[in-house]
């Protein structure tokens, strides 16, 4: 097998470190030194290395953004474990960065760094069939298109970043402090997206506070599920037949899962550690 | 005629006072004394009638809301001018507020405060055929349809709203500093809004920007499409034969009449101005 190394997850806010040998994860640390909290980038991994082994790195994510440590290109779609390997922005003989993707699907282009380590790595660990769609909910949510073991299209939705946005300085703001739970008001903002006219559903919050046709303390449940089930409803067009593949923590995969049988389709919850150890590693043994 | 009156279009942040004769306005002031600057509403009201005439007053908009000098109920529609002019708020036995509207289509509940004097008022004037689809763009941008001078159904779109709060603090927010203009950009914008895919299509945005795919001086222009054209498209299915009435200034009123023109339809701008005097001057006479 190919000699130990260290994985790194680099995100934006947070940030996970795996000691990987023969072929195993054999010890791990999250943190929340994500790529804005850093700014001695060289010093940070001598660090890692100080505390998780003296060893080779390969590095994905917002690290390899213009914020991040060095930027990286973007390997246009299809791309598979292949083109990434073949790709890496090495920073040193025992560092490198894995590169993002890119893809101009319908002429709307798209991009994504650090997620195609997941879903490639739930690909070659046979998490999913060979043709499958996934999901990885989130601040920006990514869909991907899997194909043969290669991402061949994907979309990414500012679902989370809207929710955020809206809930901190918009009119509905005061409304949107609550919880959001997988109610029955969560599944009515599902089925209001299926309407696919987010900027008039969003203000129909405002107006049940108004005409106190709905309990404000569901609101924000409401308009989760409005935002989820825009972004579901239109994913899942022509994809009803086979389940999606949600990438996600428990609650927040369960509101997706929700989203997505209300919208006729099936799906399944998938570790998100344990893809992204297994496309890691893929890419470290295809370039060892 | 009727006895003169001052009538006041007072909303959240402007304000536009009339003072009406013999159904001809022959003064009007505007300023930005909107009801967020206002804390004493008697007070103000004494000096609208120190500089305009000690005259009796009927007042519109957002004065009327919880945030206003006092709350008017929602009528709900379909409603025209008897049915404002019944239910009006008196404050006192010569001053009074015109209610707001209220809407329950296809289950959407919706409202508005103030847009309803324009609205009946354009009708009234004979600035519109008996059936009409009218717009007035804003913050929020109000879709009505009028039929036989009473507004049957209406829509309310949070397009400038959005629009606002991505630019303020978004993942965008560096790239909506330019001008909005007119451009093939801002058509552009439009055609995508027409995949009713909002969420996926504003995070496109980001993504040319990395791909440099567009030149980001043209983003704010692609945006401003993106959003105004997601809303035209979705008032327009069904509304092609007949013109859309727009009430707004010429700069906002020529990007929607651009929007609508790209997605088939045709349109007319109206001065928002003359439609308020028509309308209140009508509830004026209904009630007097």
């Amino acid at each position: 097998m190919a000699e130990p190394f260290l994985a790194v997850d680099w995100g934006t806010t947070n940030r996970r470190v795996y000691r990987i040998e023969d072929g195993q994860v054999v010890n791990a640390e999250s943190d929340s030194c994500g790529i804005s909290a850093v700014s001695d980038f060289p010093a940070e991994v001598a660090n890692i290395r100080g505390r998780m082994g003296d060893l080779p790195m390969l590095l994905a994510g917002m690290v390899g953004s213009k914020n991040g440590w060095r930027e990286t290109q973007y390997v246009s779609v299809p791309a598979g474990i292949p083109e990434l390997s073949a790709n890496l922005l090495r920073i040193d003989d025992r560092t490198s960065i894995v590169p993002g993707l890119s893809c101009l699907a319908g002429q709307r282009p798209d991009v994504m760094r650090g997620e195609e380590v997941q879903l490639l790595g739930a690909a070659v660990a046979g998490l999913i069939p060979q043709d499958a769609l996934l999901a990885q909910p989130g601040t920006h949510c990514k869909w991907a298109r899997i194909a043969n073991s290669a991402v061949v299209a994907f979309t990414t939705s500012m679902t989370g970043e809207l929710f955020a946005l809206l809930g901190k300085q918009s009119l509905l703001a005061e409304q949107l402090t609550g919880p959001v739970t997988q109610s029955e008001a969560f599944l009515e903002g599902v089925r209001e997206g299926q309407r696919r006219d987010l900027a008039a559903s969003l203000f129909g919050i405002r107006a049940a506070k108004m005409l106190g046709v709905r309990d404000d303390s569901e609101s924000a449940s409401y308009a989760s599920g409005l935002l989820i089930g825009s972004d579901v409803c239109v994913r899942m067009e022509g994809n009803r037949a086979s389940p999606v593949y949600v990438l996600a923590n428990p609650d927040l995969g369960a509101l997706y899962l929700a989203a997505i049988a209300e919208n006729g389709g099936e799906a399944q919850l998938l570790d998100s550690h344990t893809a992204f150890a297994a496309g890691i590693i893929a890419i470290w043994e295809a370039c060892s």
